[in-house]
């Protein structure tokens, strides 16, 4: 298969591009400096090799522990439980959290098979311990979200004195934390209750 | 800049791919194996190492002369002229041409300063002799598109003894070739009349 094929496969196999749009970003690669291409190439080489997980909280980052988790800046007594590492960009970006976070890796689902085994919550009780005042469950807004972060409300409930508190309503229902701009993310944040 | 952020900023470079997209991506990557993401990285480098134009008719291949214009199999006595080597994958999707190509490298476009002498058309003046019985000009069905087979049409009855044809108005007028279905291709084609 020749180079202009190859890439026009491999791109296809990315989420939400088809072949036809994979061929459009091929040929603007190829009308583009070889530069361009190549310090494309480079930062999706670099991505494979240099990120890892957050040994702490489960983000993805270049450093272990995250730039987060080792940051003397954020407040140790705030944790906000995020579905996936990629929720955490859009809350920074709201500008309204300066704690830590932990990462869930994923949401309980019994139809996808996916049960509190499969998240990285064993990791969030440890976490609970003395600097740790609040959890803020910053799960989706979705059917899965909101019985995940039913699920964490009870367990941590039972098992540490710690505020537990759920972004607010702000989002809209259905959607994804992942898309959501920065003022609703702001909203959800101010607007949050107690569970 | 760290990994993540390196890898989103030159995915927003490319032509329809906002902020959003490129994290979402970045995401879909980080997620999936390494191995999956070093080949899409290499598939770039190659792009870039090993694409050049064809020094006959301007396609974009990693080949020169292109595999069109080495192929014996190809029907030397028909060449299709089209704006860009994007086009050529569109046509040969359709499966109703099996002549030759000739890339014009843009189109006529006055109010973006591009004129007959920033086209490939000296190319295309030297390749009309002996063999080729039929000149197909496939530029896109828009303002610049028509513009572009008109000052041809009148500039190759001058200077040569050929058929002169153009694509059948098949395709949705205003349209871009690259994105036309193949189908649409293949009436174009069938459809293709006297200039």
């Amino acid at each position: 298969m020749n180079a202009i094929e190859t890439l026009v496969g491999e791109l296809g196999r990315l989420p939400g591009i088809g072949r036809k749009t994979a061929q459009r970003l091929t040929y603007h690669i190829l009308k583009g400096s070889r530069d361009d291409a190549r310090r494309l190439a480079r930062a999706i080489d670099r991505l494979a090799s240099e990120v890892r997980l957050c040994g702490a909280c489960g983000n993805l980052s270049d450093m272990d522990p995250c730039e987060f988790c080792r940051s003397p800046r954020r407040d140790a007594g705030q944790l906000c439980v995020v579905e996936e590492a990629s929720d955490i960009p859009a809350i920074e970006n709201s500008g309204n959290f300066g704690g830590l976070y932990h990462v869930l890796g994923g949401r309980l689902s019994p139809l996808d098979g996916v049960g509190p085994e499969d998240l990285n919550i064993r990791g969030l009780l440890r976490r609970i311990d003395d600097p740790v005042r609040e959890v803020i469950i910053a799960t989706n807004a979705s059917v899965e979200g909101e019985a995940t972060a039913t699920y964490l409300q009870r367990l941590l409930a039972s098992s540490a004195d710690v505020r537990i508190t759920r972004l607010a309503r702000g989002l809209p229902v259905g959607g994804d934390l992942e898309y959501a701009d920065g003022v609703t993310i702001a909203e959800a944040f101010a607007g949050r209750r107690e569970m």
